[in-house]
């Protein structure tokens, strides 16, 4: 355990997830709990640029575990991605002494936070917040649950329409390098396919797919990571169109509503206790890591390996899919 | 009262909305009540044409008060705009021996039901299901509730982010004539600006207020109806970008999300007071009008007025806007 | 228009209703839109008392529409039931010149409002903020229409219980005087019975309708105010198990649920507007009146009349109770 | 894999979970999609007894993993206690030529299914659903994460009125034997103590962390299941007020809302999961075991050691609510 760290920067960056709250106040309360001081950075990386600090008490994040998005604000910084940006945030930092970071955020978050770890003597944890668990070294990440909820609570409301009608939707959900957000969120609300990055999109099949479960199903919905090979819901729905004009078929793009909201309580307990964690690992002199839950258990994972490795569709749930939805 | 009413025939029809299930039972149990058997009609005067029947008792709607869409499903028909096929219709109803009718739907399935009525003698009675609110003769309709609440809770999910992130949101909402859900939503979700067809949308003045507001908010909401003269989300979006070019301006289209949804308590009260007295205006000799509440009461209208007259936009909803956004 | 009104205060008293920080933001608002300062008082009367201040601008009010709770916080006063409570208390608004108020709740509110407007010269108006829906002046109180939907969806869980158990719920809701929620939602919820205060319960017309719904539906939900003359849900459930002992009964007591969550649609609208009214309507001059909203318009009621006026049961809904039940 | 099984019996027993609907869904389809013949049996064991059996085809599951409950009811049977019972029961099932069995449950419905595995030759497997989370070898049983949410969910209302009025609530939620829901639904509200059976309580701690927590927080939660050693929440509530007489601390019970709603995204692909994993099992001669998830893969456990396996409680969560309540 490294005596030094007596006052710590927290921060979002990147897009904001829900669940930044509870990981923030993990963070402030955990370190008060060891008598280390934090100081809240706005805006993430630009603000550590432009001194936008606020020192945190036990007041400044009550009541916040539920709420949706981030009390510190979230930003994308040109600013840092330069040396000179980079070496304005360190000494801004120094000035109000902090010894040690926790950023929440993302793979580019994470990208920042070992550049800059590298070059400054500065110890930073990371935390993974984002809905889209496109992160190695953590089962899921924080807004990840709250997200696939989002969309499924939102289908379930469009299927109403889809029952009454007998119509097909293509709906069309956030992701466009992952589809594990349409993934799960597909096989949650039976979806007929679902099509994302991954694998190969094959359009024929689906047809096929439609064309046999026709007669057993009046409302169908087939689900559409944005950036599936395929194309997004509109490109989907063109050539379904083509192939039955007389099909009901509409498109439903669930947008922004999907990085809001109350997190769930996955969620909420997740970012709580990598939150504890990053603070506690901090103490105990770790650095440049992401800190994930495997298999249930806190886990320590290089920043470098956490933006860098692949991770894996569940070949499982895939096929589950198939088995369902006929 | 008319002691020749024996059976009725219930139907949904046109775009589904939440709370027409509410109104199914009601008027099930209503006619069960009274000793008068009904019939479910499927997928509206497509079905009626089809023969689509089912028998309806006290099981039937049992557990169905609070479904989103319609257990009848619901359909457009082209062949009921043809005399021959409202004839086929009619033939398909007496060989069942349907004595009345309680239609289920907005202006088209009135339109529908006033031709109908003044064709053959088939006392017909009209139940407002529609998410727009925007028929006359009742306070509002059956849905319009449900409706605002899924789109300010959508917009409190999209509020999360656009306060993280500093941002402009341009939400479209459902209405092609009818601006009420963008305008209740809007005021709901504290909305800058509520653009809708009812009145000229004026952008210099909605810059204006973007442009003296900017200080005292992080994000932004402004509500758009789909029919609005400025356009659609998206072209609104356009030349507030080209505005205010540095600005974060992202659009959200809300869709589908619209019509489902399990119904609000007002709207299953409301659909069940309104399908009670439908019923029971049918065995007092009512034909040919809608039932609908006004100032609370239970209130007829016939379909020609419930269908033209203009429904208002409240003024003073509109000043608020003004006062309350800055 | 008297033109000396320079400072408002603003506060809520007595239980707190989802829709009161719609009705602060909208009074905060409306009055710096008139240049007009406005203090936000905290605790009601006790802060009155305790010089509990808080100067209110447009960001203190901003991103709070879609909050339950009160952020001025409530509390009740023994010390403003004394005439010298009262003189500190006016004493200390006198102080920071504070020319005019906006007392958010319900009939205790009005209660202190009323003496204290007489007793000093001190223009106050009334927002009616309460779950019950218990005053006369105001078609609906803000917080009633999220308190019925509360209760009918924690009801629509407690049914899927039931259906999957064949069980009878006996649910009990707040009401110790009035019997408007469990009415509203009762009817919501497609309950069996629904005992309220206002009306004499017959608890063997109860019973016989159970027998005779018995056969034709699984599960059964009777709503009991908390309030009601046979006593609770305990006494109820107690009652019927005496004479259905092989009936599963169960007892689901909703509690203080009902006063919180995420006001609807309809209550920021309506806490909106009689906001914006009661700071125009204080400088057109009026005083010591309730600004609610009755069919739909803006209407003043003496705090009188509004506190003692009884407010009467809408017969038309217990009638399709009975009906819609069986 | 033993090609003899042409016919598999699903059923639900004992307190119903949200999420077993998507459950008998995955089965009834993965067993369709092997071509093998599905019949429902009605209230569990008891409707095996009375032959209470349905034939499942595709449409008798479509459009039901979303709905809470279970549609084949379920309930709990003196009469399977009794080797005649069971005999019965077997009778029943031959005649209508099921071959093997999948019981949707948790301990009480795994001891029935263990002794009539052994008594008669008749595979079954087992699927979790339970809200407890209180079986041997899975991760999470199927419900516990609606359960959990569902708590947090009504507590977030509760901490609304506790916020504004300054209060301590103590929240009893299930768990006679068994604190998870208590636990994380604890965590995900930020609870200042968390009282559960595994752990002896010590109300001193719980009044000391009250004591130095007060001038920090205006409201605390305190969250107790059912089944603590210091009884439950009016219990708890009594020894409080008795220590902080001035203190406002009121209860609350959740009851049966708990066990219902409509599932999350987790607990719908859980069933979905081990349903297909279930049928494929049977198939592949598994029997008498449970089939769970593990680290997120399938895996199964004979019903014995799910039953008695002790589930333990992860010590981390219990230090992190001592660390994040401060």
């Amino acid at each position: 355990m490294t005596n030094t760290i007596k006052k710590i920067g927290v921060f979002t960056s990147g897009g904001d997830s829900p669940g930044m709250n509870a990981a923030i106040r993990a963070v402030v309360r955990t370190a008060l709990y060891h008598n280390i001081e934090v100081v809240g950075i706005r805006r993430g990386y630009e603000g550590m640029i432009n001194a936008e600090f606020q020192d945190m008490d036990r007041k400044s994040v009550a009541n916040i575990i539920q709420r949706g998005g981030t009390i510190l604000k979230t930003a994308r910084s040109q600013a840092f991605l330069t040396p000179e940006g980079r070496q304005i945030a360190y000494n801004n930092l120094k000035k109000i002494n902090v010894d040690a970071l926790v950023a929440i955020g993302g793979d580019g978050t994470f990208t920042g936070a070992k550049v800059f770890g590298e070059e400054f003597d500065m110890p930073i944890l990371g935390l993974p917040g984002t809905i889209d668990n496109d992160l190695f070294g953590t089962d899921f990440t924080i807004g990840y649950d709250t997200a696939i909820n989002t969309v499924i609570n939102a289908v379930d409301k469009i299927r109403d329409t889809a029952e009454s009608h007998d119509r097909l939707f293509i709906v069309e959900v956030m992701g466009r390098d992952c589809g594990l957000i349409a993934l799960r969120s597909g096989i949650g609300v039976g979806a007929e396919s679902i099509l994302i990055p991954e694998t190969k999109t094959d359009i024929n099949a689906i047809i096929h797919r439609l064309e046999i479960s026709r007669k057993d199903k009046s409302s169908k919905i087939i689900m559409v990571a944005e950036g599936d090979d395929a194309g997004g819901a509109f490109e989907v729905a063109e050539i379904i169109k083509a192939r039955f004009p007389n099909y009901d078929t509409k498109v439903s793009i669930l947008g922004h509503i999907q990085r809001g909201g109350s997190p769930t309580c996955m969620d909420r307990v997740l970012a709580s206790r990598v939150g504890v964690a990053a603070v506690e690992g901090l103490l105990n002199g770790e650095r440049s890591q992401m800190v994930g839950l495997i298999h249930g258990k806190i886990a320590f994972t290089s920043f470098e390996q956490a933006i860098k490795h692949h991770v894996e569709v569940n070949e499982n749930l895939l096929k589950i899919v198939e088995v369902l939805s006929l």
